[in-house]
């Protein structure tokens, strides 16, 4: 039987607080990561996993992927990949390990980026792009990979057969126009609180220029600032919708009135205005801004609190992050989740990696769970995209479908070999420029 | 100025699988481990923390450990210990580590370890156990190191600052009485589900004689176990309450059905009825299984999670966890909250160190915060207390009043050598025996 040999990690960093991409109102100054997995079989099988994180403590995500790949060194592969529902529940409900999360936070993401990894296997073998894998599989295989457990008060197996039933209907066709013509992306390119007044016209211009359905604006450091680059931001755009986002900025009631502040600008949605895991505050809020919609996810740590943020009327927008949750299978429970609530899914992407990976899951929704893009659209940010092996390609402000075999994980190995932290050629050059070396470990004044 | 000169991590594991001693619906072969941190200063300063968890994945946690100790090695530690609130958001708020959490799971249990740790430094030169140094704190100096961030729609430091203030009246005389007569516990050793009948009735006996508030038996592994398993234990402790603990073993409505079926044996609570993070299933199962209560906290993430849990009326009681939140300070936040919604709290213990930890935290609670007994309690298990440098002590069912300065972490330097996972000699002894090691790493049948 062919089986895992080897299961390898790599720390891989990007010195972009250099130049202050990325930077919003709580994350002041990360450096995109990749906690990076290869799964290799005596088949020559290799699967290509990654979680995204800031920087510090990305090697504590690698380390963590070492221990849960004991549970799979020496395995049948075909076993695995042939029967991922029960793969991944063998990682995220190891008995011990459980504890850890339970289903939260540096285990649930290591478990979830070996999980993926053999899903790029899987796609590999097939020789489809995951999402084209995902939207040909019969209804009965993608309920079976999905873990039901603590969701079942809201979506149980045959609700999700019925949704994805009623999603056969039009199927061929609606993968033909993605091949063609793609999925709607916006821009936060021009928004990072760390730009320029001048640097963000001019790339909110060009995001009109480039067909983009929407920009996004980082808010939440200044209401002043706020008000001034909503209403440059407004003017250089004209009709195009702008999201803010505050990053968990705010207190519950502080959300309501910053938001308020902002109103008179046409915010499309405010996303994590709070705390991610703040529920009921979610709640409040989207009662306190309505008409400004509410969006969140790429920090909510599972299906359990996505179910509860749409069982409580919390969100209007759900903002799937690939590499939060328990990889594949956890992503499509909450596509189909936010099917059953009838709430569309906006990914979160930008960072490192995330455009690539989050595409297939926008592509399989549409190809075969909700049939529409009413609504959806995939977040898109210019960084970093050229380490890929196939890099996200943009045309007329849409995502256009992925071809290669896989889920898109796979970054090149000499930019692996590059900015592997902190021996790597590329970090040997910026030494402790950056802040995620050792010199500026702690801000000078202090946190928030 | 004196600095932190070494912060060292240790490997800590029990073979507690072999015994059965643990085990429950969910957690089915345990082996008690301990992430186990010495932080030390040239001023001859040592202070002891530690996370409980159930052996794999324990090296996680030093690791993530390790991964914190960065930010506070050749830091002042005067300037830490004397302003702890700062202290713990330096770790916690860390720009860049914050993204692997936020505030939960892995990274939050080992920066709250350190947290702790700093206090064990602070109690020890103020010469005092944690619960008296905080008991005589002035109340301004508690608030001061609760962190609001995210609560604050349920608390505000006003709010706490009232309510320590409404605490100290008749403060004196409690500590006194704290001193003569302790603190009720209730007990869980009769209740493994790994147990025979003859080991329950045993055992729940001898709680009974032994002066026990209560005893707790593991349900949801089968129904018709669990009535016969009720019934005689029903039997052999007459009018003492029972609880019964699910570990977050069901479905919502399951949990109903389940409980409904027990009810004739009156148990006092439910505890962790369904996931941990399902905040409005507690909610809904509360609802459902009137008047049983509902208890959960040992696998709750943090602050933001009990608010809300409190907020939707989900619990009855709050069973905070020593080391599952951001340290002495988060629970602490969890003690204001639990008394601004009026509900008790049971803290979990048992595990390894757990009763060490916890009974601080509910002789403080009675000391300066609530003032009262009544409906509240504090988990007992008689399991590795002999390990540890100052093991609680029960007397006539009650925990006596811990008296060492600190904050009772510190565990025997001769079982940390012996039991340091793989390596010590007693692990070289128990082999592959138990379920922590190599050999039977996932269960034969799959899981769940």
């Amino acid at each position: 039987m062919p089986s895992i040999i080897s299961i390898t990690t790599e720390d891989v960093r990007f010195p972009t607080s250099l130049e202050l991409d990325g930077s919003d109102a709580v994350n002041v100054d990360p450096d995109y990561s990749a906690a990076y997995v290869v799964i290799r079989t005596d088949a020559s099988d290799e699967g290509h996993g990654l979680v995204f994180s800031c920087g510090r403590g990305n090697d504590i995500i690698t380390y963590a992927i070492d221990a849960y790949s004991r549970l799979l060194l020496g395995r049948d592969i075909d076993e695995l990949i042939y029967d991922l529902g029960n793969a991944s529940k063998r990682l995220i409900h190891d008995s011990q390990l459980r504890w850890l999360g339970p289903e939260k936070g540096v285990t649930q993401m290591a478990a979830g980026a070996l999980v993926s990894a053999l899903w790029d296997i899987r796609a590999r073998r097939e020789n489809k792009p995951l999402w084209l894998l995902l939207s040909e599989m019969p209804a009965e295989e993608i309920v079976d990979v999905v873990d039901f457990t603590h969701i079942r008060d809201a979506l149980n197996p045959q609700q999700a057969l019925d949704i994805l039933r009623a999603g056969e209907e039009g199927k061929a066709a609606r993968i033909a126009s993605l091949m063609t013509d793609g999925y709607p992306a916006y821009t936060t390119s021009p928004g990072w609180l760390g730009y320029s007044d001048e640097k963000l016209v001019r790339l909110s211009k060009e995001a009109v220029a480039d067909g983009f359905s929407m920009i996004k604006l980082k808010v939440g450091g200044d209401i002043n600032d706020d008000r001034r680059r909503m209403a440059i931001a407004r003017e250089a755009v004209g009709n195009l919708p702008i999201a803010i986002d505050a990053n968990q900025r705010w207190e519950v009631s502080e959300a309501i009135d910053w938001i308020k502040q902002l109103a008179e600008y046409d915010p499309y949605w405010i996303e994590e205005p709070t705390s991610t895991d703040d529920i009921l505050g979610h709640a409040d809020i989207r009662r306190g801004v309505w008409p400004v919609r509410v969006a969140t996810g790429e920090a909510v740590a599972s299906r359990i609190v996505f179910k509860q943020l749409m069982q409580a009327g919390a969100i209007d927008v759900l903002q799937l992050d690939s590499t939060r949750v328990g990889g594949v299978n956890e992503n499509i429970a909450n596509l189909l989740l936010a099917a059953r609530f009838d709430v569309p899914v906006c990914p979160h992407a930008g960072g490192v990696g995330l455009c690539e990976l989050v595409q297939h899951f926008s592509f399989f929704d549409y190809a075969a769970i909700t049939g529409t893009q009413e609504g959806r659209m995939i977040e898109y940010v210019d960084h970093l995209h050229e380490h890929f092996a196939e890099p996200v390609r943009i045309l007329n402000g849409r995502y256009t479908a992925p071809r290669r075999p896989g889920t898109s994980a796979e970054m090149l190995s000499a930019s692996r070999t590059t900015w592997e932290f902190p021996t790597g050629a590329g970090w040997l050059e910026v030494g402790d420029r950056a802040a995620v070396t050792g010199a500026s470990l702690v801000p000078a004044g202090g946190v928030r």
